[in-house]
Parts: structure tokens; C-alpha cells; sequence
């Protein structure tokens, strides 16, 4: 969460209602910068942070709201305030796929699969694979967590005459593999459109968040060699969970 | 905002409390797509929906909530609900500046230059600059707008040595114009590093948003060809301003 904390000592001077809950968010952060509280653990309850710091207890929420919002911590239902893991780092012009960039950076990666059905494409998922309104297709909706914790819900949708017989395999795993090995579907072009929202129902219900809460809306769109799509991909993640890295250089 | 609207077909099936609110959701959706409601214009007042679909005043409410999630409609505060502009393109493997990119894409952006001071480097900034803590830096506070709707409000850091009495230009326009033409700082590398978030106070209020809206952050590090950090640029943009997108083609 590095770039949050640089950025709070310059916004600081922003703040219209003065440094009081900013001081308390800054004791907090430098203790999870620290170490004092290492990612996943629980931060003492509310009325204890009144109790050490002597703060109102609106002046420790809004700390607390702040330090959400950056990301630093994360509420779970009914038991409280935890240090947010670090984000996993997603680099749009690489490759590798979840499974794999997310074991690179030590962390473990998991897929479960909530449901795999045959739906009938609706006019805009239709233009999408250049087919007609109503086409059948395979629409897979799968959880994906790292560590345990679950970062992201997606939808995928792939046409059944390019992988008959998917849904009938398991796909906790690399989907991407699959298509590959088993149904030579190789891609050689991918195209990422990533948006920022609030989560919808459907995506904070399977994140076990409140909707409205934000996040990142990551639409792959992969194609293959014959131009057709092999697999679109439309993620919702939390937003303490991924950072999104691009490095440019003239120098090639 | 094509993608928001290819995913709803989908994600219908997920709600749980049925499709009343998504299918009004999906009917103001497609007056957006069809233009019926076109962009900036005022939507009906919860009231007049009241009366037109005949659905609960909490299912309307919702509807207007998903759709202010997907980004297709925003509030203004006691003007009600309006239909949002469409999101500007963001890719941050070209090389162009907010100015370029955004009449690029047949809108008008504008700068507007909210601050410019000497601050002392806190020790994180320090560290970006290579340099010690309480160095003195310029901090720059602008504020972003496409077709005059405030999109971002950003920070700015820009070592004084390299470009002394920066901050006593105009800055309302493009720095990196400036930094190259007047102090023949040229980037030759950018890091961007981009993460969800809620905006804080400081970015809320000057985007005139709730705090805890969705945002996006991006965090640019601009290196220049001796390896020194020509410009240091944290961007918090409202979350339905901007839709970041890279072609990844493996034939290059």
C-alpha cells in the first residue's frame, strides 16, 4: 500500500476539518508500514482506539473510514476492523493469467467455480462473438481468492462450437490452460478495458461486501489466431486487492 | 459505457431479490443506449419514474443506485440524477498527456490550477526523489475537467532544482510541455501504477462527490534520461470519468 502512504502526508494539508482524525489515520498506518500490525490482523475495537488515543469516537471512525478507502483496512462482518493484505499486482501487458502471476509474487492463488450453464447471448454479448442474438453459449461464473481471502468475482463466456463439452470439466483452475491444451485455442491478442465502479449486487453478494462498495471492473476480450473470440472475461474485484502496473519506456 | 451494458444481460440472473429494480434498471439503460436519454441530460425525478412504472419508490431507488454504480448515471447535489458523459480512454502504454488524449477523443479538457507551493518533502516522497526528508519540493494541486465537468483533482511533486520558479508559470495547461520546452526535461520512462479506491476528503470535496465515492487512482512517476524523477503525479479521477484500456497483441 506504499503509494497511499506517500500520498497522506501531502493531502494532509487538504483536509478542511483539521489533522485530527489524519493524525490517528497516520498513527494507524505507520503501525501497518511498521509491522506492528501485520496483514489479516485485527485492529483493537473501536472503544479501545477511544481509550488509548482519548479521540471522539467520530473522530476514530472517520480514521478508520479513511484508512478504508485507501485500502489499508478492511471491514468483516460483525467482527471488526483487519489490515488489509497486500494488493496483488496485475500487469495488463503480460501474459500470464491469475494462477500464475499471483504464485509469482508468493502469494497462494485459488479459483472456485459458482456455476457453468448454457445461456442464450443477449444482443450485446451476440456482437461481441459476431454471432446471432440468442446463440448458445457458455457462461461460467467462478470466485477467485488469494490466500484465502476472495478478491474477485468473474463472468466468462465462451462459444460452446470452439470448447464443446467445457462446462463438463472442472475450471477451478486455469481456464486459460484448457483452452489451450485441450481445444488448441492459443491467443494472440488481448484486449483490457479496466473501469473503476462500485460493486453491483451479484459481485459484492459473492465478495461478501456491501454493494456500492468500490471496485475494479477488469473486461478481457481474447482473440485467436482466426480472429474469434476465445474467451471474454468480465472480473470484479475489490479494491484493496489489486493494483494495476504499466512501465513504459522509451528505450523499448 | 458499452461494457456496463453487456454485463447486466448476464448478471440479472444474480440478483437476488429478483428482476423489479434491474428491470427498470435495464429499461433507463437502454434509453441511455438508444440516446432517448442522452449525455449531461437530466433524468425524471424518482416521483415522475413512480408514476410512469408504477413500482415502489425503494425499487426505483435501487435501479438509480445500480446504474449510479455502473457509472451511467451521477447525482448532482440537489439537482438530482443526470446521465453521466461517456468515459474518456485511458492507455497508459501510450505516451500522450491528458490534454492530448482527451481532444484526441473529441472532448475539451481544461486545467485549472488549485495550488502551487514549496512543501518539505515527507520522508516517503523523499525517498521517490532520492533526496532527504524535508527537502524543499513544489507541490502543485490541479483540478481536471473534459466538456467542463471536474473528472480529476491531482497532485503534482517537481524537484525544484531541476525546474526553478516552475511554480510562477501558468500551470493551467500541459506540464510535461512545460518541463520539456522551457527546462528540457524529457521523460524517457513512466511508471503508472493505478488502484480502485474510495475518494478521500480532499479529492472528494474538490470533485464536489461524496467522501467514500468510487475513484480510481493513478499514481505516475515520470523518470527522466539521467534517471532522476522528473515529475511525480498522484491523478484521483471520479470513477465514471475513466476507462483505462491495453491492446496486448502477441504478432506485436
Amino acid at each position: 500500500m506504499r503509494s497511499e502512504l506517500e500520498l497522506t502526508p501531502i493531502a494532509k494539508g487538504d483536509a478542511a476539518d483539521g489533522p485530527h482524525y489524519l493524525a490517528l489515520r497516520d498513527q494507524i498506518a505507520l503501525g501497518i508500514e511498521m509491522g506492528k500490525l501485520a496483514p489479516g490482523s485485527k485492529l483493537p475495537s473501536e472503544r479501545q482506539f477511544q481509550g488509548d488515543s482519548g479521540a471522539a469516537r467520530g473522530t476514530i471512525r472517520e480514521a478508520l473510514f479513511q484508512l478504508e478507502a485507501e485500502g489499508l483496512i478492511y471491514r468483516r462482518d460483525r467482527s471488526g476492523w483487519y489490515v488489509s493484505p497486500p494488493a496483488v499486482t496485475y500487469n495488463p501487458t503480460r501474459w500470464s493469467g491469475f494462477m500464475t502471476y499471483v504464485a509469482e509474487q508468493g502469494r497462494t492463488p485459488a479459483t472456485e467455480t459458482l456455476s457453468k450453464e448454457l445461456v442464450s447471448a443477449p444482443p450485446a454479448v451476440a456482437d461481441i462473438f459476431r454471432t446471432a442474438p440468442g446463440t448458445p453459449l457458455y457462461n461460467i461464473h467462478r470466485r477467485r481468492s488469494i490466500d484465502g481471502r476472495a478478491v474477485l468475482v468473474e463472468r466468462i463466456i465462451v462459444d460452446p462450437t470452439l470448447a464443446p463439452g467445457l462446462v463438463d470439466r472442472s475450471l477451478d483452475g486455469s481456464l486459460t490452460q484448457i483452452l489451450a491444451g485441450d481445444y488448441g485455442l492459443t491467443v494472440v491478442r488481448n484486449r483490457v478495458d479496466m473501469r473503476p465502479c462500485a460493486l453491483v449486487k451479484f459481485a459484492a453478494d459473492a465478495l461478501g461486501v456491501k454493494p456500492g462498495t468500490p471496485g475494479l471492473l477488469v473486461v478481457r476480450t481474447s482473440i485467436g489466431a482466426d480472429g474469434r473470440v476465445v474467451e471474454y472475461d468480465q472480473e470484479y474485484w475489490r479494491h484493496d486487492a489489486i493494483r494495476v502496473h504499466v512501465d513504459l519506456d522509451v528505450r523499448g
